[in-house]
C-alpha cells in the first residue's frame, strides 16, 4: 500500500469521530511497520487521548522504526492532553505522514519542526484536500475565531417553505427530514429566531438515536420569547442541552426569568434593528460553539446572510407547488434590489433524498456588493 | 443487427423532425434486407411525405422481400398524403416491425390490420417506451385534443424570479438561457399573461441559428395589451409567427384594433376571474397548435396549474439568494392553504446546465384534491 492509501485509512477512522469531539478536529491515526498496520485510533471525544495515542496505545508490537499516518499536524503544545509529538517521538516512530498542517497558532508547524528536530523524516501533503473538507468546520473556526454556520431551509419547487396561514407540515418527505435530525447531531448549536419559537414551539432536539442534543439558540432581538415555550423548558435539563437566548433587551428584571428556567442570556447591541448577528458569532465561538445549524424563517435568514456569517447553504427541494403570493419564502427581509447584486453561491453539489432533491453550496462572500 | 437495434435507428432519424412536423409525430423508418440496411427516411416536415415513403425512395435495391422498421404504426388512411400501408403493400417488404400503435382514432390498429390482411407479418412493441417519450406531445394531443403544456420559470436558490421592485435580468447564466431559446423552437407556440407583456414588452422570438418562431399566445382577461407591445407589433409579420390574443372582453371595437394589426383574438368566458384556460387548450388544438411553452409570471402559471392545463414544468434553478419578501415567486395567485393539499410532482431528473440546475417534473394530476 502506497502513502494515499494509509492516509485513507487515517481519513476513515478520524470521521468516526463526528459529532463527538467539537469544537476540536475529527483526527485518525494509522501505525505501520514493513508495510503492515500493527496500530490504529482516532479522537474519540472532547477532552479524550488524542488520535496519535490511542494509535500509539493500541500497538501490540514494537513501534521502533515504524511510520505514523495522521489527518493533521501532531500537536506540540499541553492543551487538556500532553503534546502528541513526545509520545511520537519517544516510540521510535522514525518517519511521520500528515495530510494537513494545523492552522491553530499554538501549533502552525510547531509539530512538524520538532518531529524534524528528533531526527524523524515528515512528509506532508497527502490526501490534503479531503483532510481540509472532513475538518472544515475546525480550520473555518481556527482561522477567524467564529463558528461554521450552516443554514438550512426546506421549500417547494416553487420556493415556498409555509402557506399563507403560516401552513408548513411537511414541505419534505421522511427520508429528508432524518437526515436533518442527523445533522442536528453534528452540529454543536441549532439557531432560530424568536418567530419560530412562537409559531411552532419546536423542541429543537435531535431525534436520533444516540444523537447528541445541539445547543439552541434563540434570535430574539426583543426578548419575545414566551417563558413557556419548549426550549425555555428544556433548557437546563438533564441531556437535552442548553438554551442560548441572544437579545438587545435590557431589561435585567425581564432577563432574570429566563435565567431563573436554567436560560443563558447573551445581551447585544442592535444592528440594522436586529442583534449584531457578526457579534454573536464572536460570542458563541467563545464559548466553544463550533458550529451553528441555522433553522432560521425568511427574516433571520435574509439578516445571516447579509450580515455575512453564513458559510454553507443547504436547501431541501420537494416535488411539489404551493403557490401564493403571500405565501411564505426561505429568505424574506427587505431583500436585494437588483438581481445583479444578489449573493453568489458557489461549489454546489446535489443529492436526491428520497422524493426531495438537496442542493448544497458554499456562500461566495468574494462577490458581495459593496 | 437485432430488432431492437433497427429500432433505434428509426427513432434516431424520427427525431431529426423535431421542431418541424407538428402537430404531426416525428416518425422515422429503416429497411433492411438480408440483414442490410437498404434504405432510410423520416417525415421531415409538416405536410411532407411520411417517414415509411422516404425510405422507400431512398432504396436502391429492390425492396421484395425486405424487412420495415418504423417507429409507428403506419397510416392507412387518406391525409395529407395517401396511406402509406398502400406503399408498403406494393413495395413487396414482407415483414414490419413497430414501436408504438398510432392511437389516432383514424388509424388506430386499422394500419396493422390492412398490413396483415396483405399477408405481411407485423411485429409491435419494440422500445415501445422510447417512442412513447419521443412522441410525448403527440400522444397527449390525439388522446386530449389540448396541447401538451410546458410550464419554465427560472427562479433563485431562495424561489425568486424577480426582486420586489420587479428586476429580473438575468436570473441564469448564458447556457441556460440558451437552452430556453431552443425549447421555444421546439416547441409551437409560447404563452405568457399580459403582466408579462407590459412589464418586459417581450420579443417571445427563438433567437436560435434556424429556429422556427413559435406562435405567441398572451393571457389577457381584459384587452390591457398595448397596442405598441412588440408581440403586436410583430404579429403577421413575415416569418414572425402569429401573435393570438386571449381575451374575456366583449369590446369588438377594442378588438378590432388588434385584428387590425394582425393578432387573432380568441374570445373565451371567464372562470375565476379569468379566461377560462381549459377551453383556451381546446382552441388552441382546433388551431393545429401542439404544444404550449409556458412562460408565465406567478399569477398565470397558478391559475393554469390550478385548471389542471399543466403536463411538465421545467424549473431553472440559479446559484443565488435574492432575498425579499416582497420579491416576486415563480407560482403566486391565491396559493394552496394546506401543505398536504400541494399540487406533486413525479419523475423527476435533473441536469446541470452551466451555472444552473434544470430541474424537470411531470405534473401528477391523480393526486390534485378535490
Amino acid at each position: 500500500m502506497t502513502d494515499e492509501k494509509f492516509m485513507e485509512m487515517a481519513l476513515a477512522l478520524a470521521k468516526k469521530g463526528i459529532g463527538r469531539v467539537n469544537p476540536n478536529p475529527m483526527v485518525g491515526a494509522v501505525i505501520v511497520k514493513k508495510g503492515k498496520v500493527i496500530g490504529q485510533g482516532f479522537h474519540e471525544n472532547y477532552g479524550g487521548p488524542h488520535a496519535e495515542r490511542n494509535a500509539l496505545t493500541s500497538c501490540k508490537e514494537n513501534t521502533e522504526g515504524a511510520a505514523l499516518y495522521v489527518n493533521l499536524e501532531p500537536c506540540c503544545h499541553y492543551g487538556k492532553t500532553p503534546p502528541c509529538t513526545e509520545a511520537i517521538i519517544e516510540s521510535g516512530i522514525k518517519k511521520v505522514v500528515i495530510a494537513c498542517t494545523d492552522p491553530n497558532p499554538e501549533v502552525a508547524g510547531k509539530g512538524i519542526e520538532a518531529l524534524r528536530a528528533a531526527g524523524i523524516e515528515v512528509v506532508t501533503g497527502i490526501r490534503e484536500e479531503e483532510g481540509e473538507r472532513l475538518n472544515q468546520v475546525f480550520f473555518h473556526c481556527i482561522q477567524t475565531n467564529t463558528p461554521f454556520v450552516v443554514m438550512k431551509y426546506a421549500m417547494t419547487m416553487d420556493g415556498k417553505i409555509a402557506s399563507a396561514c403560516g401552513d408548513s407540515k411537511w414541505v419534505t418527505g421522511e427520508a429528508a427530514r432524518e437526515n436533518v435530525h442527523q445533522d442536528r447531531g453534528r452540529y454543536s448549536s441549532i439557531m432560530v429566531g424568536v418567530k419560530t419559537v412562537i409559531k411552532d414551539n419546536p423542541l429543537l432536539t435531535c431525534r436520533m438515536n444516540g444523537g447528541r442534543n445541539p445547543i439552541r439558540i434563540i434570535c430574539d432581538t426583543n426578548l419575545y420569547t414566551p417563558l413557556e415555550a419548549a426550549v425555555v423548558e428544556l433548557a437546563g435539563k438533564t441531556g437535552q442541552g442548553a438554551t442560548i437566548i441572544a437579545t438587545a433587551c435590557q431589561d435585567k428584571e425581564k432577563q432574570e426569568k429566563f435565567k431563573q428556567c436554567g436560560c443563558e442570556i447573551i445581551v447585544l447591541p442592535k444592528e440594522k434593528g436586529h442583534i449584531d448577528l457578526q457579534l454573536l458569532m464572536k460570542e458563541l465561538w467563545v464559548r466553544g460553539i463550533d458550529s451553528v445549524f441555522l433553522e432560521g424563517g425568511g427574516a433571520l435568514n435574509f439578516s445571516a446572510l447579509q450580515t455575512g456569517i453564513v458559510n454553507k447553504i443547504q436547501v431541501y427541494i420537494a416535488p411539489k407547488i404551493l403557490g401564493g403570493e403571500k405565501a411564505k419564502t426561505p429568505v424574506e427581509g427587505m431583500g436585494i434590489e437588483r438581481m445583479g447584486d444578489c449573493i453568489r453561491l458557489k461549489n454546489q453539489t446535489i443529492t436526491k433524498i428520497g422524493e426531495d432533491f438537496l442542493i448544497e453550496s458554499e456562500v461566495d462572500y468574494t462577490c458581495l456588493p459593496e
